[in-house]
């Protein structure tokens, strides 16, 4: 028995396949405008301006707004970007939403349900509320919660958003695994003083190959949520400093 | 069709019987210890301090904390108040705990399912994340996130709460309705724009009577939330005004 009492979860690209579907839904609105692009590239175009975009939030004193907010504003310097100025408002209503309509990677929902059996699970993801809600429904994610960025109205990899996710279950950092595909993740949760697991996803940016391995230290790594489940069943040697309560200072 | 996207509740009362679970957990850990009272006598003066404690955060500037906090606080004053000085940390910081085992009416979980095919469902309660989990594993409520006070930083009946959850959801307050036992509740909500559902619990107070009926004006007023499902399946003639997003300033 180890001592952690939550995993909190990165969900895009740890558990959903963003790229393909982003791809899928772009040329589902516009194909019928008559307009050819290359959509996978529009995926990762549109996906691109999401870091420097959170960043305005992070360090130049923005205020928070939700990331479907962000893709829109995003989505709209990639149509000016292509020349696709005639979109219509509509249109660009609906094609927002793709990042609601996101597909699961083949393990997630049946390893979700094993470590739910031992751990409370949350998204700790940098998309908002409602956004998190559709992805469950529609990929069969049962949360305790929906954490991460809304909750903490900050963006990672601001400490603040683990440790208010760590907080709101009651735990300590290290008492709650941060579940991340990307080292970058993982780095601030572990500086955090949260726990750690890298799940490879290689496939994430199609042919650009994603992390194979994490490139920090990470507590676990595993290629599969089933994996993770396995591993967590078999590791009892890791004591975990336990204070019984933080509070997060807002 | 009606336009409403979403369903939040109240919690204590309304879905759960807290007088009930409160007075057996205070009993199960004071007993052994040869303390003998009127259990839900204590239930009740530990309830009785829950309102005017949010009151000094509501309008006397205190910062905001969670309810367990509120709680844990109250409890130390009614043991002071019975002469019970002597019980211990580890016994009370267990008693506290006694908020997040508390178990629902008959109706709650089943009525939950059914709403749920047809409504986003989240807890609008005073009650912190934590407990709203542990409430929701003990009793297989299936939410899809946990919104409330601990989410809006603000305690009931204040607007920001009910507004800040319809928001999450990204619906208008609207589109969006309070289920709750509670007249008070229900007004609060209904100035903040939201529709109101009334749900009789007339055995909250053991004794004492529960309301019966609203004592203000409510959209659909059930004895029940399969009453309630059934009431929303033949509700057609509502027009409800929906503004297609609401920003919640803070």
């Amino acid at each position: 028995m180890n001592n952690i009492g939550a995993l909190i979860f990165d969900v895009f690209g740890t558990l959903v396949d963003w790229r393909t579907a982003v791809a899928r839904e772009v040329r589902t609105h516009l194909s019928p405008l008559g307009i050819e692009a290359d959509w996978p590239g529009f995926a990762d175009a549109w996906r691109a301006r999401y870091e420097p975009a959170m960043e305005e939030i992070r360090t130049r004193g923005m205020p928070f707004r939700k990331l479907d907010e962000i893709h829109r504003r995003n989505l709209d310097v990639v149509l000016a970007d292509l020349g696709l100025d005639d979109v219509d408002e509509t249109t660009r209503s609906a094609l927002n939403l793709a990042w609601h309509r996101l597909d699961a990677w083949p393990d997630v929902a049946a390893g979700l349900l094993e470590l739910r059996t031992r751990f409370r699970l949350a998204p700790c993801s940098n998309g908002n509320i409602s956004l998190m809600v559709d992805l469950a429904r529609r990929n069969g994610f049962l949360w305790d919660a929906i954490l991460g960025a809304e909750v903490a109205r900050a963006y990672k990899p601001q400490a603040i958003v683990y440790l208010s996710a760590a907080a709101a279950f009651d735990l300590a950092p290290g008492q709650t695994m941060m579940v991340a595909a990307h080292s970058s993740d993982l780095a601030a949760a572990a500086a955090a003083g949260l726990r750690t697991a890298f799940i490879a996803r290689p496939d994430e940016f199609g042919p650009n190959p994603g992390e194979t391995s994490a490139s920090v230290p990470v507590d676990v790594s595993a290629t599969s949520l089933l994996e993770l489940a396995r591993m967590l069943d078999s590791w009892p040697d890791h004591p975990v400093d336990s204070p019984s309560r933080v509070h997060v200072q807002r």
